[in-house]
């Protein structure tokens, strides 16, 4: 009997141990499955075939991310993103995106999105100008010695390349005007106003020469080219709508320069009857004063009767710390909110309770359909639940974001944050070609791999692609996505037929 | 008639678009207020004489602000705290701080709190020996020359010093090892496990000669000294327990260790009767089996036995990324849980669903009290709300963090939204001697300023230093909280008068 009890103890001290460590192990599981649960991608569920190419992709994933855990200082997505852009190119990976269907690009800008390369070769055309001043030049295409102000003198292109010493190095010098990209990042580009003017040099050097009429739509037309090429099916491109000239002397207005974008996407998609077209967000600069945000509504306005179907909506674009804050315009925007959508930058700072933190309260009041960037967002709750319950998608360009100098280490963005509270998130590029990105893979791979959890899996790729469409003002919105499923079920076959 | 007709539609039409305005400006205005009212701090009520002394603080505080955000190239807290750790010091608001009375420290270890002068100064003392070998030095006390291994001569530290060339650069050199400052931290501590490794072989190199038992003493001493002079009135000290030792060949076990802690801290109270004391939390290195967890285990119970007013809990310390995930000493650490207060370390890491960022799953699922670090807390939305609804504090130590390159610019520091959301934040600072800070003058310094909201005021100061006492595990914990209020009284009242 004594043997019974002791024994009968110990089982019953032995079970309520067991029974408290599993009630910790199952409170611990609990939580993860949980977030589990409430991340982006969560409301998926995956086909029989999407679960074995998930395996494939997750093999992939867990393998970089577990080397890189071992050693940090390897780890590509550490470093700068100039150090590992090529390099990443070559992985598994990084094919598998590239080849994904990624629906659509809605946050990019101007002439933005091209390779340096690209633009190079556009210095190669007939009747371009070019005048050389101390560290800056103009370019301008014209039939006659431009008459424009010049320190130097004006000189053909094609004279100033074939009377140099040496072309290649001629071409090699000049194509550092068209990339921000440099070796040494960490010392040049030490505060983000060094490397906003940089930035903004590119646009402004470029400018006069892409703003020649038939330079523009061909940089248009290459753009939407390079985008259906990254498996992407439709485009909302921003736009300052610069005034556009020819070589008889005619300069277009803004609305004129919004045409010549629409007959472009028309011809584009006559000759690409996959890709699903583009609209136009006109995005002129924000730092300007109210009577000239008037102007731009008014401008805007004109497009949209002209246009209605390809105007998507209003934005104002600049860096935000510098420029005049959105409340200042809040009048003629509070007007104008009935008669044009907008999807206005905001909140693509660091500071916190400063007047570029604090633009994303207005684009909130005012109705935005979308937001650019949303950077601070962790720092405002309220308006974070407000984005979700509101359907505000954010506009998130980890890349930019990081070249542009918000943030170092990928793995402290944001968007981390609002992938794992499933707020509606879009992935898009910005200006990929300025700093010698893919239109979108470049941007999804570094999502995937360097931003969201380690969890998360194929569930949020689809969904991000997703995403992109249910927030796009794309016409025929349920033809698109049906058409993406079939393109998205090919890839699938495709990856697990192991034929990427 | 008609001119009355026209004057009320324009009267009507100025009215309806005026009200549409004004819902805007209403709504933003609401959104402003709200996170206003949600962030921590937000139930305090200033008093008039607060009121005062919050306009001093808020005018020095946006005056440095807007300096910043026009200039963020010579704005010193995006630039790495190396570079502006003494030039703060000489600000007024820096001063104020450090004047404020700031509650508690709960969240600093061993010997990391002084400054690489106060340790330069202890090779001065007699008996201790060196022995010089490549890149590193050994250290010990000894009344004879040491029989430990040395790659080169053991020397008296006396005797190596005045037979260098040059004793002032002889110190100059040997102050290295102190401290983890350098010129060039950009270039030098290029990933997160360099400036680790670099930080640990501090502790490697001072181990020896800080176990010698006296000087141990007078360490622990001198910091509650440094402490009590940075106006915190309690403590809480992290200790891994070494073995000491004395110049009689006696070894001192852990529990004997933490009883020379508590020797100390009733010496130190006897002499300044105005600090309320300190107590001990037992936290051994991580990167260890499960049996030695079960053997730290029996000595933090062995010494709770022994000095149960003393010992304040348990915690396992080292870093994270590359120490042994909680979960595998679950088991032990549950069977403890009912006899020891956990105060686990978790979430010190930027990546996303590893180990180390699921250690805070563990920590929360095993009722840890408070939490160290939690700084990957903002990618876990269901654990955010967790450590609320629990009242778990979070001990935040952005210089910390930033100096061991979890984050670069302090704006993005997660505590930003930790604040904003009122979560239990506690202000720690770590090891704050090693990196050359103030024992947290610094951290509330640059919470304030570099971290938190514009509107972030004196309620986030008064807050913090209150949340300090009242999720520390100080005794008579009312009666410390009323001391603090007289000294806070008094504080506003000099702050006010002017006197600081
Ligand atoms: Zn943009
Ligand atoms: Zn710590």
């Amino acid at each position: 009997m004594w043997t019974t009890l002791v024994y009968f103890l110990l089982v019953v001290s032995c079970a309520v141990s067991k029974t408290e460590y599993e009630n910790v192990l199952d409170e611990r599981n609990d939580f993860i499955q949980r977030e589990l649960d409430m991340m982006l991608g969560n409301d998926i569920t995956l086909s029989d075939n999407e679960l074995k190419a998930n395996e494939i992709i997750m093999d992939l994933k867990c393998k970089e991310l577990d080397f890189g855990f071992q050693s940090p200082h390897i780890f590509n997505l550490s470093k700068h993103f100039f150090e590992y852009k090529d390099a990443v190119k070559e992985s598994a990976l990084y094919k598998i995106i590239q080849k994904m269907p990624k629906g659509a690009i809605l946050h990019a800008h101007d002439t933005g999105l091209l390779s340096p390369d690209y633009v190079l070769n556009i210095t190669y055309m007939e009747n371009l100008y070019v005048c050389f001043e101390e560290d800056t030049m103009q370019l301008l295409f014209s039939d006659n010695i431009p008459k424009e102000s010049c320190g130097t003198k004006w000189q053909l292109m094609h004279d100033a390349r074939y009377s140099s010493v040496d072309v290649e190095e001629f071409d090699a010098e000049l194509r550092k005007y068209f990339t921000i990209v440099i070796d040494d990042p960490h010392e040049i580009y030490t505060d983000i106003n060094v490397v906003w003017s940089r930035f903004q040099q590119y646009f402004i050097t470029t400018g006069s020469m892409f703003s020649y009429k038939p330079v523009w739509e061909q940089y248009f037309y290459d753009t939407l080219k390079a985008v259906r090429e990254d498996n992407i099916m439709y485009m909302e491109i921003r736009s300052v709508l610069p005034p556009l000239y020819d070589l008889n002397g005619k300069v277009y207005d803004s609305v004129e320069t919004a045409e010549s974008y629409k007959i472009t996407v028309d011809r584009f998609v006559k000759d690409y009857p996959d890709f699903y077209g583009a609209k136009l967000i006109y995005a002129p600069l924000r730092m300007v004063d109210a009577s000239t945000v008037k102007q731009y509504i008014k401008t805007a306005k004109k497009i949209k009767k002209k246009m209605p179907d390809f105007l998507a909506g209003f934005d104002l674009v600049g860096q935000e710390d510098l420029g005049v804050p959105t409340k200042e315009f809040l009048l003629e925007l509070v007007h104008a909110k009935d008669d044009l959508d907008y999807f206005f930058h905001a909140g693509e700072t660091n500071w916190n309770g400063m007047s570029s933190d604090e633009n994303m309260y207005d684009a909130i009041a005012l109705g935005t359909k979308r937001i650019g960037h949303a950077f601070a967002l962790t720092k405002h709750p309220y308006l974070m639940e407000e984005v979700k319950r509101r359907g505000i998608a954010l506009e998130v360009n980890v890349l930019s974001n990081t070249v542009l100098k918000l943030v170092g280490d990928m793995r402290n963005h944001p968007l981390a944050s609002f992938l794992a509270r499933d707020l509606p998130v879009v992935l898009s590029s910005d200006d990929p070609g300025v700093w010698e990105a893919d239109p979108l893979s470049h941007d999804f791979f570094v999502t995937f791999l360097g931003v969201a959890s380690r969890h998360a899996d194929l569930k949020l790729l689809k969904k991000l692609a997703l995403n992109s469409l249910y927030y796009s003002t794309v016409k025929d919105k349920d033809k698109v996505v049906h058409e993406f499923e079939i393109r998205w079920t090919k890839f699938i076959d495709s990856l697990v037929k192991d034929k990427w």
